[in-house]
């Protein structure tokens, strides 16, 4: 950590900022410039935090020099981690697009969307039996019932199920219905307690970004549940929220190229919710490939007019076909298979 | 709703949104533009949802006219509403300051921040025992022995007591240790089970606006409460998320009037999370009474320097103080007290 | 456009309304719903604003249907426009990458610049001889010394030049030294006079997005370099302001797919302004024309280590080389080529 | 400047930075810490830009201690700096109403609007001969006729005027019409050379924050003007861009606080143009006064609904009189006059 000084501060409270680094163990590094004196602290800095320094007398400043995520780092594991869900690789050479409707709604409609999943070559499935709706008067999921659903299509196919976990009091209804991947929504990226039981299971993870999160925040928020012994963990970009009203949210291409830099673990890009329209998502799920994401999370439905929610960013059975083929050839430039 | 038409739409394309419109027992009306032809639905828009039209051929766009919130709204509720907090009264014409500390930390922290919060003139105190940190490593609060420290702490001086609930599984123990309100916080303003729940006490909330949520999404949050039974909702504004980052957060404090005018329920200002440094809380908390909010939860520590979290924002007990004078100055000249 | 009443707007208030909308020579259509009344205003809603309605008393909201640009818009002007550049054609089915220095620095650099901009098969190349700078204490370009530089570097590979206009005086000079493309930097997008000015001329314009404009703004500011009588506009989408502190800017791949929807003019992408360091540049690249994008406008130095400005974000040749052969396999996957 | 080295930087790349540094004449000191390397340049930081260090080899990031700006820093000039506008003092006890319709019509709407100004006890005048509108079909302002208007209506009265300039070719003409303060629009807070321009006069200038502008941002503006000599700037926040929807702008409050610690110039605030409707007026332009803000820009108009542009944010004049009621009370809380 880095403690810059006020311009006319005292040796005395220079003084207090180094007995306080010695405190907790570190030792300091006094450098006096023309118009500032800056404090270095040598040693372990995640033991401390700006907060300690910066409301003390003569600080105009403090600094972090290291990043305070360690085990999703890539500083501390280069190799990329392959994350093994019943048998498809998600992170290596060969990327991945899990495909199916927003939410359950019935038998027939779950039957029928994993087999075209199946047919546009997918080799994993999305649904959502739990619903995070903005509004408490709109359609909140089939619950349990869904769950069940979900797993008998899939299951006639050997499709993984990737599906949303909302309530931490229904981990352990996931766990028996056997969810292959739980899906930590959007809203829920800071939702700790949460975390912190996912962490406790060895279920692979996907870490939606918060609509407002830094790269900073969702890679602590990984480290949350890596700290509790589960260290399969997606991340997956979605889109964020900034000025722009024209699409839904901002889909963050850059964050592909930086998460990969940062992190060993996977990262995949969520192009329906990110536009939030069927037409933007084959720009954007090319676009995303073409930057090194490792899969891709799609809305497909097998007559998205008649969807019961999101109608509007499903894509039909042949468009998801369509969108397949491309995404080969882009990750073929790339040195991948699809 | 109003629903858009391409301009080269088919007179098919037309018969079908209107009717879809007529499926959900609306009636539809017509209008044909020289460039675009506009069909409005006639009846409960609520029942309809643009993504229902969206994905029809020939529809350019559909727009709700009706706000989607109705239990929260001033519309249907014209007088403002006036929360009875264990005898202190949120909403009126009295403006009430809840101050405390970030955290609890200690016996002896709490019952010294009670009489500074009390000498201040001060009727409602705030504190921590649960704590939403970004990393996994820091201090997480001190859990239930928290809220057993504050609640002797207050009850020594009759002071009701404010304190964060994060983890749905720990609603039962805050109504054990009657908590008076009690705090969503920004993280989990969209954390829909946990507003489901305190939706079913008749406890006040204060419910936090999530750093990136807007108006409506912030009273739609609030109508998952409402919708439960529970109409005792105190909206806070802590900051919203922004490309500045010269502070934390920018305080919006235009959302004052916008709440008062769009809800009848009470709206308090944080601004010790907006600006996260104790420098600038005297500035935004006359601001914002002078903007019409009915009060503030201000951070307030016996020796902030000490502080185990955030040290950085808390008010020493002098500071308070001051700030109090000059708030009952403000109040005056919109003709409230303090 | 679309007028939505109070739910108690009264007759009077309505038949002003409607009064209001036959002065401007439109015609009203009024529907009466179950909580609102709407009046739609049948006719040229160009010649409307919703600030003639807004301020009404009984008004609730107005919202126009029409988009607002015309020129520059695909609805009436269905097929992709193709910009000729001194012959080399930009907007149709072969992409364009134009390289090239942050800023002209010595004709050394400059001519050293042409041949790897013309080794690494880009037919264009960039480079500013005026630099719009944060601080007022730092190199401001060579001016016209550096477009004269610029000029005899390109010249001698045949390589049309794209420089930036920040000032309405230097207007003839540009002329004069026969610029084949006129930039119009972020800053400037509503500089309405300058816009005005351009659009006098018959010469390309590429106008970058503003840091924070809606694609709605940015449209509109196209529309007044159109309105002149200049149509050949290039869009180029540069990154846009967010809370997110990693990278300078979010590149805006959305913007690709929305553009090419909405208008018939080309749109290219400058990843280099974007993410801000080299390292980010080919990902953001490759993901830009899987998107659809037209083009790139790309910084490349021939030694990046000593650039006189923006040196973290430049290329080398080597770089730029192994870029276009990436590049040229993903627009192979468009049906384009590189 | 902070130079952070990776963690496995060697040596060489270490000289390398340490021989760059000198090579500006600066020192270096080096701080080796379990986990990075920190280099520190000792010397005037201002020679240095982090451009210049993180393209190297071994270098992870380099930050700057010292603030960019320097004549506009309240770090070098501690007093309060107030601004002597045809006698009427800005930036010092006594608080300063500029107010007037957003744009010049006719003599006599201009004569009455004067009138409305002086009655209400508004000291200063503003109004808009040139106006930068969105789309090029929109009335573009008055011009040089406006300004003729303007000027007579204003001097019966003796109100000095405050009027937009837009186009660096109109400076002589504002300075012929003896513009008592020259306002620089949002869209031009970074027209580089209009700044320049200005900043060789002696004139007032309002220099409006751009709207995704940083306060780091809007002062090294403010440099761009002193620099050339003029040191009569006035900060004037309107509202910054963000994702909220329901009202046009976000009034950043907080930027009132943090600029009077950084800054010795005056600050106001523009509450019509950040909310973007009258009726949010007069608790933003409370608000502003109460954060400490040495003035207010506000829009007032005779008739609002009859105004040419932007009749949505107009006070009529008895909203204006009344304001300056609430106004005073407060300054008198911060011990100021209004």
């Amino acid at each position: 950590m880095i403690i810059v000084m006020n311009r006319d501060a005292s040796e005395q409270e220079l003084d207090a900022v180094v007995r306080k680094i010695r405190e907790f163990g570190l030792e300091a590094n006094i450098s006096r410039g023309t118009e500032r004196t800056v404090i270095g602290a040598i040693g372990d800095e995640r033991k401390l935090s700006p907060d300690l320094f910066n409301p003390m007398s003569g600080v105009e400043q403090s600094l972090r020099i290291v990043k305070p995520y360690k085990i999703v780092a890539r500083e501390w594991h280069p190799q990329d981690t392959v994350i093994d869900i019943k048998g498809v690789p998600l992170g290596g050479r060969q990327i991945q697009v899990i495909a199916g409707p927003c939410s359950v709604e019935t038998q027939e409609q779950m039957d029928l969307s994993a087999e075209y999943v199946k047919q546009a070559g997918c080799r994993l499935m999305r649904g959502g039996a739990f619903k995070p709706r903005t509004s408490p008067y709109a359609f909140q999921g089939k619950g349990v019932e869904g769950l069940d659903i979900f797993r008998r299509a899939a299951d006639r196919l050997g499709l993984p199920i990737v599906t949303e976990l909302m309530d931490v009091r229904m981990l352990d209804t996931f766990l028996e219905y056997d969810v292959d991947v739980i899906q930590i929504g959007t809203r829920n990226m800071q939702n700790f307690d949460l975390l912190k039981e996912v962490g406790r299971t060895d279920k692979p993870v996907i870490l939606k970004r918060g609509m407002s999160a830094t790269i900073s925040e969702w890679l602590m928020a990984a480290e949350y549940i890596a700290a509790g012994g589960n260290h399969n963990i997606i991340f997956c970009e979605r889109g964020i929220r900034t000025f722009e009203t024209y699409y839904r949210n901002v889909l963050d291409i850059t964050a592909v190229p930086v998460l990969k830099k940062e992190t060993h673990l996977p990262v995949i890009i969520d192009p329906s919710h990110a536009g939030g329209k069927a037409w933007m998502v084959p720009a954007l799920a090319r676009a995303a490939i073409a930057a090194g994401a490792d899969g891709l999370l799609v809305e497909m439905h097998p007559q998205p007019c008649e969807a019961w929610c999101d109608a509007d960013q499903a894509l039909d059975p042949g468009e998801l076909k369509a969108l397949m083929g491309d995404l080969k050839g882009v990750a073929e430039v790339l040195g991948r298979t699809a």
